[in-house]
């Protein structure tokens, strides 16, 4: 199952950060703030402007992202947490 | 009965998610939470922009659509309740 | 005496929903919730685009609409209530 | 004493609704609630749209107004009241 | 000193609104409410609207008009309090 | 030490504002409120409007401008407070 | 690790104010207050305005920058902090 997302969103699956403690210990994401990053899985094909134009989007899928922690709104898709997004509101792109 | 929706709005039907325990006993919405899923049943003739153009809706009734918990109004047809949401409040189709 | 709305403005009368219970007694409507369906008795003349364009109305006199349940102003014409609406409150038109 | 109102303001002078109880005794709007009908007076010229355009007043002096309770701000000329409204704020004329 | 304002401001005066008794003593206007007439001293450029086009203003110096009581921000030119106001604040011109 | 504002900013340095008691004292006005007139010392390049073009600063650096007692914000270069403002919450300039 | 930031967003690397007391001892910023300049350290492709066009961004790469203190958002690069903030938020260029 996969979304095609509308005019100028994106969906985001958040990417779970590994910490690693002094000693070397991982501890999962669970125990600590959600990350605020993230891989592009689908982008719309983008916004009509004013003037009926269409504003291509400069995401693609794969790319990372990085994202406020607040950002968009979260579905579940297959029992799996993934974020909607509008373009204008992801950072910038990890690279 | 049918409505035809004003502008970019689209008429939603709510799908209701069947969910099964672990034993495999299917659990019915009722004792659940809302779905956020649901089917287009009409759309309007989309959206007259500022420069006076129609931006053509890009959903079409039978698609499987994606919204948030709180998108839309709540009204009833002939006693079945419907969803009427602006286009984009849509996240995205389920393909 | 008649009211001629202005811009994209509609005057819309409420239907009374008759409703029966299941014995086949009608309830009279005062008993229950005001309905949000309505006969549309008159339209203004659209809305001027920032282009300077006019957007015609889609709604015409005799149309039976849906609204919400808070949409518009209430006045009294002769004593009896209609509702002033823009178009764009207006969920679409029961077919 | 006159106003010229400026761009799309219109200046409305209230009427004054007299109310006949059953008995036929005319109870004047002191004791009631204020009128929601009045006269127009005065029309600005039009407001100017952000294209330069010019959008024409579709009221003139004359036009018996319906308008929200709290529409416009009221002020005195010459020691009676009127209101200043938006042309926007009106919601039509009584025929 | 003189102010000359920028865009679509305009520079107001207040009028003291004298006021007679019954028995015709003036009252000077410290004793009762801020009068909300004043006279334009000076006018800006005017406006510059979204597709570069200049909106001429309305108003000149000299000009009385008629404006709300919370409008414009006061401050003091060579100890003498006068009204800074956009001009679509400005009700309307007193003839 | 100096700030060159993006787009339709200005940098404002307050004017000290003398003030003399009726024996001819100055009080100083670390005394009394701040006053609200200052001396532009840098502007920006203009504002870029929706369709594309600069509108250019009514402002230059040496006017003398009048501006609200809460417009902009304040920041210290090299030690000194000015205020960065935009050029629409300039009221005028001080002839 | 690298970000490219979206539109006309600008990464800010805040700049360590040191200060001296009297007696000439260096206290690091974390006894203070944080500073409010900075190093652009990645700039967006531009605003895509309502007619289509880019406004290019006036920003570069190595500008020291001037903002508010609550500007942008705050997250975190390979452990360091930087902002991200739109063009329009940054008051001006340090020269």
């Amino acid at each position: 199952m996969a979304i095609r997302p509308l005019h100028d969103r994106v969906i985001v699956k958040r990417l779970e950060a590994e910490r690693t403690t002094a000693t070397g210990i991982v501890i999962p994401d669970s125990a600590g703030e959600k990350p605020d990053q993230g891989e592009v899985i689908a982008v719309g094909r983008g916004k009509i402007l004013d003037n009926g134009e269409l504003r291509a989007p400069q995401l693609k899928a794969g790319d990372r992202v990085l994202f406020g922690k607040y950002a968009g709104q979260a579905v579940k898709i297959d029992g799996e947490e993934v974020l909607v997004v509008r373009e204008e509101d992801i950072f910038g792109v990890i690279e």
